[in-house]
């Protein structure tokens, strides 16, 4: 007997029919005797029209208590709707909200962070044979107000209640087969992985991969908690998201993720003295603006230098705003921008122990013109800048000089 | 200054540019000084959809806790989006469901009753000077399961929760003007009253007019509290629901209501002995069947009787089966029954003093060759059951008798 956290996305409950089928699912493991809980997201769709009328209806920037109220109505029609579907297929089965539970969490409405989950229900739910279904992305703040934890929060909600139900594994079930070598709706030689560490999820989620929330990832890696991402809509085996010592072979690159939505940002001129840089990096901080990549370069005149960033570029007018501010202070000569970029990283674990993957990075891209504008990495992760226009032609390239391509196996590193 | 609860229905939330109308009918009542109370339904259509896919995931009959879940959801959409366009507006306003308040209810899944409301962090909001938006139709049982009060319910919310604040009054938005001398779609001549007594809207409600819950109308005349029922749509004057003491002019007749949802079931010879009626009406209340018009008359042998008695149309196979299986103990002869039948009634408070009414109704029915199958009475109002084929028919010349045609004054008794 295990214990497991099945979760469900808003595509695998996007209607009656679905919401039968993940029943079945469901019912599956209970007959293997398994204790359960299951996390669902709203219908697909259902948030997106929910955000819409909230904006329609006042003319405001972000989230706020009531903006919550309304986007976590729609979590609550699928548990529902769950827990019906259940007892019809005689499966004893109950729905918690967020506050009957309660998945306590801070105060950021839009944004909040689970602080505490009491399980102390579901346990007792499951030694009286329940499954219990409980909804995704919400939760209740210390003042009793209802908040979200932000899209995709789901996955957060299920790993977390995973970890606090001390559970064997946590399912995320989705509407692709699984973690992918890098995405197979643009390179259609991806392929999906059958295992891959906790870190270089971590890595992969945070540079792009959309398939799972990386605050999700995050808080599996802290704890080790298994993952599986499978589909709902067939029975293959999908991704095994484990500890790095259990992986039998370690890929030195095992995806490549990539991001367009970049923007680098360049002030030229900028007076060399200490101080100045974090002067920078804290007025963006205190505007909420996240920085990735930094490079700081000597200019030709000698007593000042070039700085440049990255960041999202749907904050690329705020940033200026904020750097305007502060060019009397700084006395830079100019800022200038470009939108046209796009980001590639590649992630491995097996990078820490084999020379050469950035080498092979370099020359791939070297051979096909593609410039190199910014290069950051970690112990695990190499990422490039590049024009927007060659995403597609690194991808492949890099995907095949990695041995990632279909039936094509590279550089291991031993066991 | 003035303590007041809005009430808008679904008509009047069916989407964001009529929520932003009603944020505009509450700022309103804000800006003349008062402290207001709004409680709101779902988005009409918002209910039945949701009961569509309870049905579509389970084959079950009748509520429960997991059905409360799925239909309580749509009130908490329109709760967020009122709160948000009221302070879109400058209008201080916080939304709040059933749980937060509580709005405590017996578990009574599908048809809770209202036990207590504890009104104190609604209080403390008025104190700030803050709306309370409060979603209606819903609210939590002793063992904080998700309650729901049945259709129609938001009215018994808004009403309950005006006793609860000892509010000055209760307006009901809707989406026709007022309570009309008939069905104003079916009877063109129908006109809007301006007045009417609470225990006229009360009689009206349980006969059949849908413009207010019955249970709304009945904790509203037991507390005294008055009620304005007008559209949300135009700014005409609407009804005012009032204690009978302030009526200025006693009608003899204030509306005609009917009903189609009808059924005449008669039991022949019945033998004429102490505690076969109890037996009969005992058996129906343990199927949760509601008994209405009763007449008990001699059969022509003497020994026997025969029982008839009118039930819900939807009803009627279940009352055959009661009946049947009682059929070896009770030993009558036969049961029939009749769906074709409707029933009208007429009312008003004017009745008690002035007799008269009942046989203006015989008379007229009679000239229109009409057959009058059952008649049941209270203290002011009539009840006739005739054929279906008749309604129309008799519900002009009934309104045209009894002075309710517009422009068009009758019997009015002394102030």
């Amino acid at each position: 007997m295990a214990r497991i956290v099945m979760k469900f996305g808003g595509t695998s409950v996007s209607n009656t029919d679905r919401i039968k089928n993940v029943a079945c699912l469901v019912k599956a493991e209970v007959d293997l005797g398994n204790e359960v809980a299951v996390v669902v997201s709203a219908m697909s769709g259902t948030t997106d029209q929910l955000v819409v009328w909230t904006n329609a209806v006042a003319q405001m920037k972000g989230s706020s208590r009531e903006y919550d109220v309304v986007v976590a109505s729609g979590e609550q029609i699928t548990v529902g709707l769950l827990a019906l579907a259940l007892q019809n297929l005689g499966v004893k089965a109950k729905s918690w909200l967020a506050w009957q539970i309660p998945f306590y969490t801070d105060c950021v409405h839009g944004n909040a962070r689970i602080v505490r989950i009491d399980t102390s229900i579901i346990r007792k739910d499951f030694g009286e044979g329940k499954v219990a279904v409980v909804a995704g992305f919400q939760g209740i703040a210390p003042n009793k107000s209802i908040t979200t934890l932000g899209r995709g929060g789901s996955d957060t909600s299920a790993v977390a209640l995973a970890v606090s139900l001390e559970a064997d594994r946590c399912d995320i079930y989705t509407d692709v087969e699984g973690v992918y070598t890098t995405d197979p709706h643009f390179i259609t030689k991806a392929r999906k992985i059958d295992f891959v560490a906790h870190e270089e999820m971590l890595e992969l989620a945070s540079q792009g991969a959309k398939v799972l929330h990386t605050r999700a990832v995050a808080v599996a890696a802290l704890h080790g908690l298994p993952i599986q991402v499978l589909s709902s809509l067939d029975k293959k085996p999908g991704t095994s998201i484990v500890e790095e010592g259990e992986l039998v072979e370690k890929q030195v690159v095992t995806a490549i993720a990539y991001s367009t939505d970049e923007a680098k940002v360049t002030l030229i001129g900028l007076t060399d003295c200490p101080g100045v840089v974090g002067t920078i990096f804290e007025a963006l901080a205190d505007a909420d603006i996240n920085v990735d990549m930094i490079v700081q370069s000597v200019s030709q005149s000698g007593n000042f230098v070039d700085l440049t960033f990255t960041v999202s570029s749907s904050n690329i007018n705020l940033v200026c705003n904020v750097l305007n501010v502060l060019k009397k202070d700084l006395g830079y000569i100019d800022i200038v921008y470009n939108t046209m970029v796009c980001k590639i990283s590649v992630v491995g674990v097996g990078m820490r122990s084999e020379p050469g993957v950035a080498k092979i990075m370099f020359r791939t891209l070297a051979e096909c013109g593609i410039n190199i504008q910014l290069i950051s990495t970690s112990e695990i992760r190499i990422s490039v800048l590049i024009s927007s226009g060659y995403l597609k032609l690194a991808l492949q390239a890099l995907h095949t000089a990695y041995g990632l391509d279909a039936n094509c196996k590279f550089i291991k590193s031993n066991n």
